[in-house]
């Protein structure tokens, strides 16, 4: 299993309801195929040192294996979501994982 | 859903072997009762700026609600799990998630 999870950032100068229109774009992607596991979510507020709470909106996939990464990456419902959203957020961090 | 993703990073002295003892302590951690989604993986080497690819495992567990996942913290395989392989990372960065 190939999971990829990415979570987003606020622009430095976030308006309200930018993080529930970006959650609202991100599932549209749940329509690319290939997709094992999709859920898009927000932060917990988990009081721990260790835990970013920092994200505005968690998007988590899986794919069968890379080329299913692959196939979402180029699929134009992501290349339409990222160009209808880029401005909602500030940064992305990715961590892709490979289960065995 | 409460998804709570851990990121394990090498210790500075990391030695050969460490990764994979750590992840098999990682698996002893789906006996703990109330997990509704457990993987253990490792980087996938995604070649993209915004991948963060450092980290030595992955541990993508997943519960019902908050109450979960706060017996999870607390249940004596995970204290087990933590004293038995803390040696073993030099830094966690934790993800937690409400999906609705």
């Amino acid at each position: 299993m190939f999971f990829h999870a990415v979570y987003f950032y606020p622009r430095e100068d976030a308006q309200p309801g930018d993080a529930e229109t970006l959650a609202a774009g991100c599932r549209t992607l749940a329509a690319i195929p290939g997709l094992t596991f999709f859920q898009v979510g927000h932060t917990a507020g988990t009081p721990r040192d260790v835990v970013d709470n920092t994200y505005a909106v968690a998007l988590l996939t899986a794919f069968t294996d890379v080329a299913g990464h692959d196939v979402y990456q180029d699929h134009p419902i992501h290349l339409a979501f990222i160009a209808a959203n880029k401005h909602l957020w500030g940064r992305v961090q990715v961590y892709d994982s490979l289960v065995e």
